[in-house]
């Protein structure tokens, strides 16, 4: 029976062992496998912090050409999943199209039901190759364009970049890319990570997990944030005002900003400094400054205002529209990264197993109350 | 920052607070709304407990008539669904299947992203009815038969078994599977609705929790147990030898028999109780006592041998079977039964929403870990 006090949103209660992420919340560090992101972002790849996060150490030379010939090789859809995806309606949100996708997949994958610890890194290989295939061929279907097919001489950052454009990405942009595919791989138990495990812990399937755990992505209060920062922009340039004037009528209104603060942070998301260093990097070298100058200005005055840092999202928005990548794509580009973190946490849950299944404290009608017959109701 | 010892599968912590069901997992007592699941599974209907999970209390006489009418009307299904049924591998598993269809459903709905009450009481309708549907159409495609349209002046429950067989269901088998719907309606914060709940506390909408609840039900450890159940009672008829002695053989090898034991309940699961005297009714009924006999001896065996008790689903296996229900749509009744309750925990958490974001505690190499250069390593 419980009895403990409940904890909201499980604020600070500690769910899991886990050997793959670590955050400080006060000091800002975020590592993966115990190496700081910032250093990850400098100097790896998302092939590379990919193999981190499933092994548990940086790869050697051939092990992570091994690796990486492996993600691309698992660039291959079912044909049927391609005649699925032209039959869904083209105004679908490219985040249901992800998750029923996904969902759909398990029909081909040759163990499905298969959670033994072999299965779950195949089912991986195969899941983080096709999440942009995905994202890309529907994005390509519904504007009546041809699907690109994967180039297996391009990294992952690129051959998406390809796949959604149809172009070869610069190399500024692809390593653009590629950073924040870094950047968004794994965040300790963020609300999707922890969907995945809950339901990896029944002994469900890894496909199960993923497509659970793109549909908590897919929540404003989750992946949808970034999204949200970017209409924000759209709107304050579509009205032509100032953009701080802007941000301090809706704080007046008591609505949310999206893009700041973090249930965990208490200072400065590491991943916006990055994001914020790339967007104004692209912003110069694209010569269009617009959207980074008026985050930065809705940046300032919120952290004065409001004592709030811009969270990974904020920077995010504004450098993925430099990318030429629409606002309805930013949440399942997101996807594409953290199933690198989801895969590996559902591997790691089911490693060692424990279903997952707190209580709740009762706070209905008190026990018994009677069953009164409808003619006497 | 995670300063809590973990608790390992959250046993026993207070995830939240709830209205919905109390369990005493000592007294062996299951209530919802504090109604004891006794008086529901004598006296009300699948009907009647989902208007009591959604809106708190009985209904009077024109309150139900009302809400079972709006259910029984609520049975369409878009014709993109048959198709997209249709296209499915005729191999695949219902649950995958039942997983699929209902993430692909969200194309279809008027306002897919809105999650205010009006809008998630209004999908819990249509999801509500339209799950029975999925799964029978399914059953009938991969079996090539037509499919059958639901009936309105059919009972839930008479309705499913309708559209499941292409016959009209004698009352026994509507009153015997209409409190098995009753029985597995809402269980707390069981696995899948905890999911469901962690989905939806991100604001992402009904269809995704439900998806994602599908996939946890989905796991042999949560609603895979009954069928798990029912393969070893076939494989000990199809072995031809005594029961008690494959049971015997199975502990003697540290094997796990499913149907046995609970999380939460520390005496004989209630529900149990009830699933155990209706499978002997209905065996009695049907003049075929094998599948309750066998059962009966294995529950005496395990009790006396493990102190372990049936749970819900040890009994459910052979009810289902004399219900002439194939093996593996057992899963997916369960889900056309839980959609009462995840349904009800996702409007009351989005009522009053946080989002739901544990932390871990971190067992990895410790921080700082330095990036080594590849050419170094």
């Amino acid at each position: 029976m419980a009895t403990a006090t409940v904890v909201k949103g499980l604020e600070g209660v500690v769910a899991a062992n886990s050997g793959i992420c670590w955050i400080d919340g006060y000091a800002g560090v975020l590592a993966y496998r115990g190496i700081d992101i910032h250093e990850l972002a400098e100097n790896s790849s998302f092939e590379e912090t990919t193999c981190l996060l499933w092994y548990g150490k940086l790869p050697g030379r051939s092990a992570l050409q091994e690796f990486s010939s492996k993600l691309a090789e698992s660039r291959q859809l079912p044909s049927e999943i391609y005649s699925l995806l032209r039959s869904f309606p083209k105004s679908a949100t490219p985040m249901e199209v992800l998750r029923t996708a996904v969902s759909a997949l398990s029909f081909y994958d040759p163990a499905e039901n298969a959670v033994d610890h072999d299965s779950n890194v195949r089912k991986a290989f195969a899941l983080t190759a096709q999440l942009p295939m995905l994202v890309a061929a529907f994005d390509r279907i519904r504007k009546g364009r041809d699907i690109v097919q994967p180039d297996p001489s391009l990294s992952h950052a690129a051959n998406f970049l390809w796949m959604l454009h149809g172009e070869k990405p610069i190399p500024a942009a692809t390593r653009t890319f590629d950073i924040a595919l870094i950047l968004h791989a794994d965040h300790e138990l963020n609300a999707s990570t922890f969907a995945a495990r809950v339901i990896a812990g029944t002994l469900a399937d890894m496909h199960s997990a993923i497509t659970g755990a793109i549909g908590a992505l897919k929540g404003p209060l989750h992946g949808g944030a970034n999204e949200a920062v970017m209409k924000m922009l759209f709107e304050i340039a579509h009205q032509g005002g100032d953009p701080v004037e802007y941000v301090r009528s809706l704080l007046a209104q008591k609505k949310k900003v999206f893009g700041f603060g973090h249930r965990v942070y208490r200072t400065e998301d590491p991943r916006a400094t990055h994001l914020r260093k790339m967007s104004e990097q692209l912003s110069r070298d694209s010569g269009n400054m617009k959207w980074f100058e008026m985050s930065r200005r809705i940046e300032e005055f919120v952290r004065n205002e409001k004592k709030l840092n811009a969270n990974v999202d904020f920077y995010s928005a504004s450098t993925y529209t430099t990318l030429g990548i629409d606002l309805d794509l930013f949440t399942p580009i997101f996807a594409i990264s953290r199933i690198a973190g989801w895969a590996a946490h559902v591997i790691e849950q089911l490693d060692d197993n424990r279903l997952i299944r707190p209580r709740a404290e009762y706070t209905g009608p008190e026990y018994p109350v009677k069953y009164v017959p409808i003619e006497k109701r």
